[in-house]
């Protein structure tokens, strides 16, 4: 079981080999300075404990275990990374279309539905399919505050309540939220709904490993315990200030280093697999929302772009610009060494010389090459990029590919001189927003604000 | 019916107002090239005319028409365009969850499926679920030379001819093709395949309106007509070489102001509306690959990157980056005015701040509310923005959206200084790819090359 990274890519285009031989130093502070964070009273790092949180583990497993066979249907009520953690570990960890297989394909566990938005096209159309006696809705709000996942939780307990009568209803949700903070404990406590924790130095981008992303992905039937033993020695490898021996910190000092020395700023991250799709989403909320910042005290913006694509789908729609367009960009590959299955490639029209050397290869060997063709012609290009690789994709790496990334994204903080940790910038939107809907415990100049903003203006129309 | 962009919040901090005022000039100088371009022979502009080929929607009708009721599963076999846009049309123009539903929710049509990579386990665990002898497979491809698709092609050809013999496996496939050309055009004539035309001035990424996307948009139920009305009205509003009345050269000529002349050189579409969030994909793929290119006779390098977001998903994910980190963006929101359907959110706790103010609104209230909160904060932090909003998502909308795009991107090309219409930067990375599956009439040159490629480094590892 191996996660490595291969970044002979990265150095010369994406940075200079001398940069890189001198950056130790910078890195063991950048390392010190998290460790030292770690012991801060109110400090939102108590995600690098999580691999070995039994008591977590324990409440997770044993709700899951009690839900058995009583669910057809697990639906998500959340958003962030709320949404992005299950859905990346059903994507990854669960036979392709899960939610399209029979009953007895999925070994009798339910589906898994993620509701991430507040389209009322996709709830109702939700709703109306769900059979409500056979649903569990997991409402996931650490303050219980978000608006997006109230609205849900209001109508879908509205919906719960008429169908099963009040009693019913509380059977068929549970909350995960703040063990004693927000609006949610109150609710469970007074209605008797079942409540699992995030705790509170967890912040919702890093709180997969919690029963934030661990519930719905026990309920569906991932090995959760093996997703924390990944994340487990990922957190043990990333104990040395060693930056040779940290894989985390070589992550993240090849991405600041190309950022801000040579002006890579947009950093893409590339999984050659579809069970890896829906993941390089939930990198793309956590490295953008941690790392996108004014630094304290000046008015510096700072911050990479991330973006997700795909292998090999993306040769054919962003790779273009990749390989021709501004040389503003990393490119992070994830291969994967062993595939689950694999199928041949049959032998026909030999005759066809667009077809015929297909044949004999297998699909397993095609992505492979692909992914290694793109690489090098990046390469070729003076486009840097480097490959982590995966045995497999399985939870075990999983879990240890998610602690890489959450650990170089607090590496990345220090580097890049902010708190990876909060989000002040969505704040205004939120406050407009409550301006509009009438909160009436809003911030009073947040409405003056908003009603004073410039009107649409019909010169600028179209 | 109507589509209209607001561009309030671009002028200032994205364009400046004297900047715009004299953009006419340039606009007008942009619209003649790409008039004069289309009449060129071997120009790839042949997309301009689709809204009104007669020809082609009568070729996709009638075969649709013939297969009704024939077919469980339609599974296209595509990349990249091939791909994109009927996954775009299919979410933005049938009912959310389409796959999932019932026949009878379906109104008899069949589910569409899109295998848009090589992955071997998706495609196995499809196979796995279909039922052949039920089972449509659109092969698109304008070369018959994309090497994904043909690999496809050939395991599921193998697999209709075991389940169906030979004869009656050909009712189970058709070819989406050049209409002389390329590979498949040969194997149609000689099999009996039914083939439907990509016409051969129209490039991958241009040709959701070709059978390529209407074809799979037409065997779900969707008004092609319809389609093609709305992106022939947009044609027409897009004649005008007056920059003010001309979408599609606002849109082209705002990004690339902004992009040139203020820094901003990243481009993000966010539509507040789950239907067209594929759609923002089919948009990255279309500014990505035709933009993103070296200029001729130089070594310069241009090209914006697109991002695909999503709202109100996105408020918690990327929009912490687009507010607070560099001022390299515009955001370009997609809003809808009239929903199809709409959910009240129930009154409840009174009592509890984070719950009360949302009861009385509607959940298309709330993302209406968002979207323009969003847009207002964005603008507030100078953080340039405009807004698309389209009455309704239907296909006279989604074509005329699709219109307005392909046409910003010739103009855009034009501005850019570069050819809007091939893809150059991705053979290397082919060629290599054909050099390690042994395809013998590849280029020598490009397997020299590979072998010489620099290897893996054991100090650049972890």
């Amino acid at each position: 079981m191996t996660l490595s990274i291969d970044f002979t890519n990265m150095i010369g285009p994406g940075v200079a080999e001398s940069e890189w031989t001198g950056a130790g130093a910078r890195f063991r502070r950048a390392h010190a300075a998290v460790a030292a964070a770690r012991t801060r009273p109110g400090a939102a790092l108590g995600w690098i404990d999580l691999p070995n949180d039994r008591a977590l583990l324990e409440q997770t497993t044993r709700f899951a275990q009690r839900a058995r066979g009583r669910f057809d249907d697990v639906v998500v009520l959340g958003i962030g990374g709320s949404a992005l953690g299950p859905i990346a570990l059903r994507t990854a960890l669960r036979p392709s279309g899960w939610n399209s297989l029979t009953a007895e394909a999925r070994g009798g566990m339910p589906r898994l539905q993620v509701l991430d938005n507040v389209d009322p096209e996709t709830i109702a159309a939700l709703l109306s399919r769900l059979a409500l006696d056979r649903t569990l809705f997991i409402v996931t709000s650490k303050s219980g505050g978000t608006a997006e996942t109230m609205a849900q939780f209001l109508i879908v307990r509205g919906r719960l309540v008429e169908a099963l009568g009040e009693a019913k209803a509380r059977e068929h949700v549970v909350f995960v939220t703040d063990p004693a903070r927000g609006s949610l404990r109150p609710i469970a406590a007074a209605e008797g709904i079942a409540a699992l924790d995030i705790p509170p130095n967890v912040g919702g981008r890093f709180s997969v490993l919690t029963p934030v992303g661990m519930l719905p992905a026990a309920l569906i039937g991932v090995d959760v315990g093996a997703l924390l033993a990944g994340a487990a020695d990922m957190a043990t490898r990333c104990e040395s200030d060693d930056l040779s021996r940290n894989p985390a910190g070589t992550f993240a000092m090849l991405q600041w280093l190309a950022d801000t020395r040579s002006g890579k700023h947009i950093h893409v991250l590339m999984p050659y697999s579809d069970p890896m799709r829906d993941f390089a989403a939930w990198f793309v909320q956590l490295w953008a929302e941690s790392l996108g910042k004014v630094q304290p005290g000046g008015s510096s913006s700072v911050g990479p772009t991330p973006i997700a694509a795909l292998g090999a789908t993306d040769q054919h729609s962003q790779v273009q610009l990749f390989m021709e367009g501004p040389a503003d960009k990393t490119v992070t590959f994830v291969a994967v060494a062993e595939r689950a299955t694999d199928l041949a490639i049959p032998r026909a029209y030999a005759e066809v010389p667009e077809l015929a050397y297909l044949g004999g290869h297998t699909l397993g060997e095609l992505i492979d090459i692909e992914q290694r063709a793109t690489a090098g012609a990046l390469a070729r290009r003076g486009r840097p990029n480097m490959t982590i690789t995966l045995d497999r994709v399985d939870p075990w790496h999983v879990g240890a590919l998610i602690q890489l990334l959450e650990t170089a994204t607090a590496y990345a903080g220090d580097l890049y001189g902010i708190d990876a940790f909060n989000q002040p910038g969505v704040e205004l939107g939120k406050q407009f927003a409550y301006a509009q809907l009438g909160r009436t415990d809003a911030d009073p100049k947040a409405k003056q604000e908003w009603d004073s903003l410039p009107k649409a203006d019909s010169r600028w129309k179209v």
